[in-house]
Parts: structure tokens; sequence; C-alpha cells
């Protein structure tokens, strides 16, 4: 028997009762799925990263609190489900958005509906973060087309998301217009997203790429061995800085010097109106392993002092364009954000932000 | 017996017929010497990085083509020895002049003297770098005098030199002055000179450090989280262009954004006036599995397209000043580096050239 709501992604699926979800520590040696059964379960899964990217994220989490309110449909049972799952990682926006969502969906639904109404909530989460990834991808290889060589960081693409991503989703759909597309990986330290997951799916989908130290962006931006830098946000200030992996704050100082187009993709979601400005934004610091190993090898004297902040913050004014699946926004600023959040005539009458359909007047090149 | 040329650095060791060399890609977990015979098995240390540095290689070539002209002191043998370690590397500068300099003074002397010519060439390449560390050391924390937190990339110090090193050399003479001086360390990827060797020789000095990934290193100049950048260099152009380890280019930019002093320190002899500027200068790249694994450990997909260029350009227009054991250079042009390159006089009145005795005057602060 099939279930009813099958959703399938590249590293989690959900079959209207279960979730399993790629175990991406492990990649690209090994595709080991875990099946969490439980909030609690998956809160581990987001805290240990085996799920990651930020709208992933999210939809783990709204599944984690359908499962566990499915075994216990009461107030009290939403409750525990969203507190255990909503601390999982500090700083994933999407994360809490989701699970709010689903508690609210539950807590005013009938007491016979409660189950129903958390797990439909959840696949809505979903089905609206596959509709994001598919018109930013469209968007966005709109903006860039014409480019053969990108450069980008981290990973930004179907393992991050419920659909095919943000940055990474663009150059797939950019790849399936230019074939020979050919795609700069910076590694990314220093959990190696880069290097483990943007290049193994980039290999999945027949895209031309070369991984590269994250060094080595500058020098070779300054040779124009790319046409345009594209990479995800983590969360985007109201005047438009972008908090984002570490290492694109200096990807566009090069890409500006450079005269290379530098294009950052996300979901709505991840603007953030109630921070005026990127120096408002807290960096999350991470732990001094991630950056002193790498796979249980020691890189480093043992107990060397490490800073590791996991984020910087790039000032809007080295942003050339911002995709949204609401729209492009050139040269992001307070006002042309604000007119993207409002409703679709507003922003589609914005200054400065263009629908995707209107094509090929608002290409970058 | 005690021969009569010992000459002993951190990292090499001659004692007037055997040079020993410590293995630099086994540190910091392992601190094992070998001990080349000849010019091959010479140059194939610095191939290997297990000599590194670009005055430490100059002078472990000297010794190279001194070995081999002791077994066959003609004229055949030195050029043969010539032949062999000139191209070892590309890049840096120091290792052409010092195999030059062996091999003219070789080949200028008398039949019976040829090997020992050689030998004394090489010795006095190896006196040179090391009275030049000990300059630039004083110069460069004359310089920086009042830094209390400066950054660095790769290695610059005893272990790739000499003497005490370039840009390491700098900030322990400048420890030695302010004991609370704090370095933040880039790790270097790929093959990580920062996170091993320059963390292993700050610890051994007891100076206050802490270890980044390299693309950690822009944000943290933005915060202004280091008062100055300081690096080394592997050729300088007529025109001041930097080629020096991947990943200095982007340190330059990002220390400019944040009106950080970006300052490059090096021997005289990695000034290379036959080369125009930047863009005439060879860039090394070298074999994927540097970028693919890291210890053994896979990073990525087998098989990965990997582009690793070793090093990169510094415009000069970047660089706040140079710092040599012939006096600091302040934004360098290819006037003041030719005044530099002229004798002592003539350097001393070159516009833009001071003497490091001048001291406080020229401090960048």
């Amino acid at each position: 028997v099939v279930p009813e709501r099958v959703r399938q992604s590249v590293a989690l699926s959900w079959d209207g009762r279960s979730l399993r979800l790629l175990d991406q520590t492990l990649l690209p040696a090994e595709e080991r799925w875990i099946e969490p059964r439980d909030a609690a379960g998956t809160a581990a899964a987001i805290r240990t990263l085996s799920v990651r990217g930020a709208p992933l994220i999210g939809i783990a989490a709204a599944y984690g609190m359908a499962m566990e309110i499915a075994a216990d449909p009461t107030p009290q049972g939403v409750e525990r489900a969203w507190r255990t799952l909503r601390t999982a990682r500090p700083t994933a926006v999407n994360l809490g958005h989701a699970v709010d969502r689903v508690r609210d969906a539950a807590l005013t639904a009938a007491p016979d509906d409660i189950a129903a109404a958390a797990r439909s909530e959840a696949e809505a989460v979903h089905a609206e973060e596959d509709a994001a990834s598919a018109a930013i991808a469209v968007a966005g290889a709109d903006l860039l087309e014409g480019a053969r060589r990108a450069l980008t960081l981290c990973n930004t693409g179907a393992l991050a998301a419920g659909g095919s991503g943000s940055a990474l989703a663009v150059l797939l759909e950019l790849h399936g217009r230019e074939p020979d597309l050919e795609v700069l990986v910076c590694e990314t330290r220093p959990l190696l997203q880069g290097a483990r997951l943007t290049v193994w799916e980039l290999a999945r989908a027949g895209v031309r790429h070369s991984l590269i130290v994250d060094s080595a962006a500058a020098g070779l931006l300054a040779r124009r061995e790319a046409d345009a830098v594209i990479v995800g946000c983590d969360r985007v200030a109201a005047n438009g800085d972008v908090a984002n992996k570490v290492g694109t704050y200096g990807l566009a100082l090069a890409a500006r010097e450079a005269g290379v187009p530098f294009v950052v993709a996300g979901p709505a979601s991840t603007l953030d109106p109630s921070v005026a400005s990127g120096d408002q934004i807290a960096i999350e610091e991470r732990g001094a392993d991630e950056v002193r190993t790498v796979g249980g090898t020691a890189l480093t004297l043992a107990g060397t002092s490490v800073r590791n902040p996991a984020f910087d913050v790039t000032p809007a004014a080295l942003v050339s364009a911002l995709v949204t699946e609401r729209g492009v926004v050139h040269a992001p600023s307070a006002a042309t954000l604000a007119s993207l959040l409002g409703d679709g005539r507003r922003s589609e009458g914005g200054a400065g932000v263009s629908r995707s359909s209107q094509g090929s007047e608002d290409r970058l090149r």
C-alpha cells in the first residue's frame, strides 16, 4: 500500500507517518539513512548535523513535531515536541519558524484533529520549501544566463532543502540551459560542506566542477576564472546585509574587485526585517575541534586555541542581487527589501525588484 | 672532532660536508630528520616540501649544489647539479638565485678550488639569510610597534629560513617587546603550514595565538580583531606586486577594507627586478591530492577535479609596507624598489625607503 502523502527529497523522505533522513555527516563516503521516531530523535539528528541546511532543518523539525504529536495528540504533547525541537540549533531561522507553525496549527485544531493538523502543517512547510526552491532556481538562472563558470561556497542544494535548494539549485537549472557550465566549489572549511556535499550533488547531476581550497577563490576571481559568484544565506537583515557561511564576505570583496557579480540566493523566509543591519546579527562561534581535526586526524598541536566563527556578514553594498522565490532584488537595500516583503502587487512595482518572469532585461550581463 | 663550518638552523643543519633537513611534512606530530646526499636528493626534498619556505629552499639548494660538486668537482658536475636543482619549484625566486650563485662561484674558481668555492658560496648564502632574518625582525618590529594583535598566514619563521624567518620573525621580535601580543594564525590549506608549523613555533616561543580557518580572516579583520596583517613573500616583482602563499591576496583585500596595515616581510633576495609585474610571475599549480585528502583522510569523492594554485599575486597598491633587511619600503613601487636594490647610500636616500634605525617616525600607527 503506497501511503497517501509521500514526500521525497534527496536527503529526507516522509511517508505520511515516519521520517527518514540521509546522514550527511557520512557523505560522500557512505549513504546511510537514519529513522528518528520522535521529537527527541529528530532534534538529535539536527544537533549532530546529520540533517543540515536551514530549509531542510525546518522541514525535518516540522516532521519531528508531527511524529511526537501523533503519539500524544494533546496540548501537552504539542508543547513537549515544540520545546524539544525549537532549541536543537540556536541560529537556524527556519527551525523556529517551522516548529512555531506546526504548534500553532495543532493548538488551534479541534481535539480530535490535533494530530492531523500537525501533520498537514508539516507537509505544508515541506511543500512550500519545495516550491520556493523551484522558483529560486528559475529566477537565478534567468539572472545568470550566459555565465559559463560560476563559483560557490558551502552546500546550498538538494541536501540543504526540501526541493533543489537555493544557490546550487540555480546552478543546476543553469546547467540545464548551458550544459558546458563549470562550477568552482570552495571546499568550505572547517566542515567541508563544499568538498563533501556540493561535489557529491554536482557529480550526481553531471555538472563539470573543480574543487578549490577556500583561500584560492580570490586569486582565481582576479584572473576572471569565474563569471559569477553565487552563495546562499542564513539571515538577511532589513538593510540587505547578509549573514552566511564563514568565507562569504571574503568572496564578496574579491568579486567586487574583479568586477564579477556577487549573487545571494535564498527563500524569503531568511529575510529578517526585525534585524536592522548585519552588525546586529550574532555570529555563532563553534567548537575548536572542528578546526583542530578532520575526520579524526589532528591538524595541529593538541589543545591549540581556536577561533571558529561559523558565519560572517557581507554588507549589502557588496551584493549585486538577491534571488528569492518572490523575485530578484538588484543592489538590495532597506527600501527594496521592504518592497519584496510586501504583497505580490507591491513587490512587482517596487523599485529595484523584478519578477523572474520579466526575464532577460534583468540579467546581470 | 667538531667540523669547521657547522651551521645550524631550526630545520636545517650543515656540518661542512653533509646536510640534514627536518622533514616538515611530518610536523607537528613527529620531528624526523632526513639526509639528502646529493643534488637529486635535495631536489626531491624541495619538491615534496620536506624543506619549504623560500629562503630555506635557497639554502638547501645551495648545499645540494655543494654536495654534488664535492663528489664531482668539474664544470660538468656543476652544470648537472644546477640543472637538477634549479627547477625543483617554480615560484620562489630564492632557489634560482642561490643555485646561480653557487654555480658562478664554482665555474670561476681554479680547477682545484671548485668544490671549496661551491661550499663557501653555499655557506655564504646561508650566513646572509641568517643575517637578513635578524635585520628583518628588528625592522618589522619597529614598524609594528604598538600592535597587540596580528594576523598571519602560512609559516614564515625559523622553519622557513636560515635564521628566524621573515614575517614570523617580526612577530617573535615584537613579542619580546610586547609580551601580550596575540597572533591569529590562518591554518593555510591545503598543506596547513599555519596549523602545523606556525602554531608549533609560536607554542615553543610562548606567544599567545589562536588558529583560524583561512576563510575566517576577512570577517575577523572587518571586526578589527587584528591591528596588522603580516605575511612573507616568495617573489616580489619590480613594481612591488607580491607573489606569496595562496590566500595572501584575499587577506590584503580584507585588510584594506578594514583599514588594517598589510605588511610583507622578506629578504631582499626575494625581489626580482627581472619581472616587471605580478602577472608575469608563474603560479605553481600543485597536485590534486593535496586538496582531496588530509593525512590520508579523503575529504571528497575520489577522482574529483581540483584546481590547486599554490600562490597568488597581491598588487603593490594593497601593500602598506615591505620589510627587508635593507630597510622598509612604504607603499612599494617600481621607483622605491629600485632605490632599495641600489647600494646602501642610494637606498638610504631613496624616496619612501627608510632604514630601520630611523625607528619610530616610520611606524604604521
